[in-house]
Order: C-alpha cells, then sequence, then structure tokens
C-alpha cells in the first residue's frame, strides 16, 4: 500500500482542492440562501466542511495521509514522518490546489476568478481562536491515528464542525485554506493583510500540539 | 453472498424508489414548514437525503451493489465490473423506481401524481456544479470502496449532504434522481428541459473521475 | 451473552421510555425556542430522535434486541425468532413504558401527567406516510442485521431522521409511540382517535417489509 | 498500553479543558449570531457540544479513561475500577480545567476572564431534568463499554446532542462543568446559587444508573 510521489501530491491536490471548493461554495450558498440570518449561514457552512472532511480523508488518507493542511505537514514534519523535502512540495501543492478549489467555486456560483476579500479577521481574541483550533485539530490527528486509526476521518471532520462554533475565528485551522479564502470575497472570506496573523497563530498551535502529545502519548 | 439478479434488480428498485420518495417528499415537507426560509428549506432536505443515502447502501449494497444512479453504473461498466446488458437493465429499473418514488411521495402529501416541474436549472455554473458533484461523488465511491468499505455507505451520505450546500446545482449527481425530479412541481423538481443538460454534466463527471481514480489507485 | 427475561423486559422498558421521554421532551423545548418557526421545531424533534435511537439500540440490543416498537417485534414474531407469548408481554411492556416516558418528560417541562392531543393527524396520505415508515424501518432493521449488524444501530437513528422529514406524518413507525404520543397535548401529539389508523398502517407496513426481505435476503 | 498517572490527569485537564471551552465559546457564537432566535442558538450549541465530545473520547479515552465528568468518575468509584484517591484527584483537576477552559472561551471572544451568571436555572423540573441526563449519561457509558467499546465516544456525544433538546435543563449532567458554567455570564451560564441543586440531582441520576447497570448487565 504504497503510493508513488506523483500520486500522493494529486491527492494532497484533489482534497484541498474539493475542500476549498466546498468552504467557499458552501458559504456563498448558505450566505444566498440564509438571506441576512447568520447563524443559519453558518449552518449550511459547518455541516458541508465538516461533511467532506470526512469523506475527503476516507478517500485520500490511504494514498498520501490526506493532510491537506501545512500546519498538519508541519506536525508530520516535527515527528520526521515526512521529510523537510517532501514537506515543502506538499505544501505549494496544497496553496496551489486551495486556489483552484476557490476558483471551481467562483465558477459555480458565476463569482469572478479571484477577488480581494474585504472581511476584516485580526485581534488577539481571533489569533487565540486559530491557536486552539489548530491546537485542537492536530491533537485530534495524533490523538486517534494511535489507537483509533478508524475513526480518524470521521473525528476530523467532527472537530471542524465544533470549531465553526466555538473559535472566535471560526476554525480557519490551515493556511493553506487561509490565503485561498484571502481571494474570494463572499461570506467565508478573509482580508489578504489579515491572513499572516492567522497563518503564525495556526503553525504554533500545530506545533504545540505535536510537542505535548510527544509526551502525552508515551506510554509508562 | 451471490444474489439472482432478479433480486439485484429488486434491490435497485427498492433503494432508488426510496431515495426518491425521500427526496421529493423531503422537499416538500421543509419547504412548507420553513414558511418562505430556503436555507431551512434546504437544511430539512440536506438532513433527510444525507440520512437516507447511508441507509439505503448499508440495505442493499451486499446485494445489488446500491448504485441506485445510471452515472455510477456507467462507472462501474467502464471498470468492466458489470457487463453492458445488466448495466442497461439496471438503468432502466433505476429510472422506472425512480419514478415510482416520486408517485409515492406525491401520494403522502396529497400531490397529483406527476407534474412538469417549472423550477429553471441551468447555465455554465450548473452545468459545472453537476459535473463536480458527480465526479466527487463517483471519487467517493472508489475511493472508498477499496481500502474502506464499510465506511461507503456513510461516505456517499456525508458527500451529497455536502453537496447540496457547495455545489450550485445542489448535487443532484444522478441520471435517474433527475428524470424523477422533472416530473414533480415542488421544491426539488427541475423544469424537464433543463433535465438533459444535468445528466450530460453528470455522466462527463463520472467519467472523469474513474478515469482518475484508474490510475491514482495503482499502487507503487 | 444471553440474558434473563426480566432483564430483557427491563431493556424494554428503559429503552422506550427513554424514547418516548426524547420525542416529547425535545417537541414541547422544540416548540417553545421556535417561536413559531415550525422547520426549526421539527428540526430540534428530529436531532434529538435520531441521536438518542443510535444510543439506546447500542445500550439495550445485546439485551433485549432493542425492539422498542410492537411493529418491530411483529416482525421477529412472523420470522418465528421470539415466540408469541414473549412478544406479547414484549408490547405489554413498551406500551407501559412509552407511557412511563411521557410522565417523565411531562414531570421535567411542568406539563400535566397526561392529556388527550389535539392535532389531528389522519387522512390517506398521513396513512400511507406510516406505511412507508414502518416498511422503511423494519427493512433497515432486517437489512443490517445480516450483513452488518454493527451498523443497525446507526442506521435505525438515521433513517427516522430521514422519515421525520420524507413521509407526511412525520414517521411515529411505532404502535407503543403512538399510544403513548396520543395523551400528550403538546408538539408531537396525535388526537386519540387518530391512533387507530396509524396503527394499522405501522402494522401493515412492517408485514409487508417482513415478507419481502424473506425473499430478498435470500441467496442464490 | 498503560500510561502514567501524571499523564492520565493530563488527558482529564485537556479534555474538559476543550469541552468548556466549547460550550462557552459556541454559546457565545450562536447566540451572537442567531439575532434572538433561541431555537437556532441552542442549535449552534448542540452541535458544536455534541462532535466535540466524540472527538475528545476519542483521543483522550485510551489515556485517561476519558471521564471528564466527576459524576462519571463516581460511577467508575463505586464499581471499583478506579480507587478513591485516584478519584479525588481526577475530580480536582476535572473542575480546575473547566475553569481553565472557560477562561480561554472567554479570551476568544473578548469577554471577562470570568463572570457569575445571571441565568436562573432551578426547580423540581430542571433537577428531574438533571438526573435524566445524568442517569442517560452514564447508561450510555456503562451499556456500550461492555459490547460496543468502539462505539462509546460517538454514543455519549449522540447522547449529550439529544439531552440538549429533550431535557428540561439542556443537560448539563456534569458537576464539573456546571461549576464552570456558573461563571460565564453568557448563553451557556447558570446563577452560581443554582449549581448545587444541578450537582446533587446529577450525582443522584449517575449512582442510580451505575446501580441499575450493575444488575441488567449481570448474564442470565
Amino acid at each position: 500500500m504504497t503510493f508513488s510521489f506523483a500520486r500522493k501530491l494529486a491527492a494532497e491536490a484533489l482534497g484541498t482542492g474539493f475542500l476549498l471548493a466546498t468552504v467557499v461554495g458552501s458559504g456563498i450558498m448558505a450566505e444566498t440562501l440564509a438571506g441576512g440570518n447568520v447563524a443559519l449561514a453558518l449552518l449550511g457552512n459547518t455541516i458541508a466542511t465538516g461533511a467532506i472532511l470526512a469523506v475527503l480523508i476516507l478517500i485520500f488518507g490511504p494514498v498520501s495521509g490526506a493532510h491537506f493542511n501545512p500546519a498538519v505537514t508541519l506536525a508530520f514534519l516535527i515527528r520526521r514522518e515526512i521529510g523537510a523535502r517532501d514537506a515543502a512540495v506538499y505544501v505549494l501543492v496544497q496553496i496551489a490546489a486551495g486556489l483552484a478549489g476557490v476558483l471551481v467555486a467562483h465558477a459555480m456560483f458565476g463569482e469572478p476568478a479571484f477577488a480581494a476579500s474585504a472581511t476584516a479577521r485580526t485581534g488577539v481574541g481571533q489569533w487565540t481562536g486559530e491557536f486552539v483550533a489548530a491546537f485542537g485539530l492536530v491533537s485530534t490527528i495524533l490523538g486517534t491515528v494511535r489507537f483509533r486509526p478508524d475513526a480518524t476521518p470521521y473525528a476530523v471532520g467532527l472537530f471542524i464542525t465544533a470549531g465553526y462554533w466555538f473559535t472566535s475565528s471560526t476554525s480557519f485551522a490551515n493556511p493553506a485554506v487561509t490565503v485561498a479564502r484571502s481571494l474570494t470575497d463572499t461570506f467565508s472570506g478573509i482580508m489578504p493583510a489579515h491572513a499572516p496573523g492567522f497563518i503564525l497563530a495556526q503553525l504554533a498551535g500545530a506545533a504545540a500540539a505535536t510537542l505535548i502529545f510527544r509526551w502525552l502519548l508515551r506510554e509508562g
């Protein structure tokens, strides 16, 4: 059950592309239908995102590990389960595929190819949110792959389902997602100037969880 | 664990019939109760459809493979896992059973037996949506049956749950469903003149996913 | 892993009691909070009912089979997997425990112990709904217990989740539930005079599914 | 697969902390977005809480048993599966971590560190609700760990999902959660003076379920 690196990259690309098409597409659909009711809009966005994450990890997990996320790739780099060079290529593919996913969503809904978002998402509260979100996401992955690997796809989908509601930033938790969402001026967008703050918080949260779980899951 | 062809056809008929009764019935119920709030109406429609898909594939998968969908049967035909003649009979049964499911929904809710839908669903954006929906649905099936066959029923239900929200066409993703929904003038309907565009996009998406996954899941 | 008959009856009682406390209690809560939005009220009622069904079947399935439902007991009687006398006691316990569950719900929400419902639920459309609901419920059970017994609790929860939306009668699908809901004058109630029509349709649907699945799942 | 007591405590702390951050954080988010629609607010709160519970039990179950709840620790103490001294330390850690979780939620949403809640939650009806909630929660755990331990995380998440809607008290079902929620003056708060009534009802419900399941699951 080992796949060529080209196939792994294709899996990362398809997965990250579908993830962004879902996040952005369902945001547009939900906001359009909800008629100003933001709770309902977030609900539609949540259901679609949580569901597709479980599906994509089920499909692509056996091929590429289903990272779809530079913060997750960072965690596996720290754990030396992926090399630095492969990790760098993974990240580049994730970012490119995330942008392609936004293009697909915009094509489906008749939006311009790309548009810088005007949605402010910044401040200590939201950065704390992103730290918590990435910490929780990496905890979910590292905490389930050892004893309950069959449950990982569902656990990740459920964690992000919760994260959309309990973090003040709605749990982007993913630098590739953050870059891609900076180029959609729709429900799920984030102003490009505010992306770096999110990304730093995400990488910090992912690294912290990796270190804590290294200690926690050592038996004895 | 092999079943006679008659039993396979009965399984396809019961499954496709229940699927359409659910799609159309829950559309009527949700629109009636939602009082003009389209997001809530789509939410009720989504929950029912995603849930019943998982159930129907759990029940009928071991008997017929639980296609319920000519685009899925096409994928298995391309993969030579079903013969051309059996595939043709499957498709005819799926279409007939889909119409029967609409009848059952209309009987439950006191609607006329059949009525051509007046709902326009057309254009490049929505065709792109149907291509993406069928591509994703077939990816979900082919991507899970090999390494995670126990998860396929849930994965399909979750994919369509997401698809109702992230594709601009709300993921019909199924030619038999498209034909059947052209004959209900309720929430889930599609104008008969617009059905062929949807069906072509679905078949193209299903074929594309089949070819890509043939390459992707070859190991090495 | 065999349990005494007294333990089986206790399991049926606890399960059916919790089921009714959930159906009636969540109906009261949802209607109160939804402020006239019936789609939202049904949504709260649906989520609670589908979730508790999966839980109760997980808990009590190994002890009593987790029928909680005279229509399901009828199906197993037709299949000779339970004797006539035991089946009769099961049904009596289910009905009594269902009433106790209504009492608990009313106690929690400060309602009178029992009150005849004033909600009309009748007519050919709704009876068709109950036939379809019980047919589908028994199909779900018989269709999963053989090849996918681990999935039965989730499948039943998901079927009723769908049924609350796609059947015109909101899928009571259970004579003990119907009797109990005739004595609550809240969201989930049914006028006592309309209960017999529902119950007859439920028993007919359950019997029909039992006969069809006897043929369908015979291999060869 | 045995972990040091320090690791067990860390698991209880991380789990209970995330649980409270989710309950309180999603309550704030949901109430803010729902604009006065309490059913929608409870829905967002429910989805986040049910989802995170399944995730946290998947992650931390193999390490500490994933109690996160003094009422659950009491149940295992009665069953002599944990000693009195270890149980006492578990409970202290759960309470402290719950408070830390509230702090994190408040930091994310820009609320003051702690604030006594002004929300009245009292009376026989709500105490009955908490008894039923804790009885059901402990039944869910004891009823699944023996025959279906893989299902316990999902079952607990689903039980609380139902409990938020079918109990009049919205199923706190957890003394550590109750203490922590008394110090947030947001959607999920409970007036400190009303916490003791909830806690007594929870402990009574947990003890009752423990005794009943001791008898019920003895075979023969």
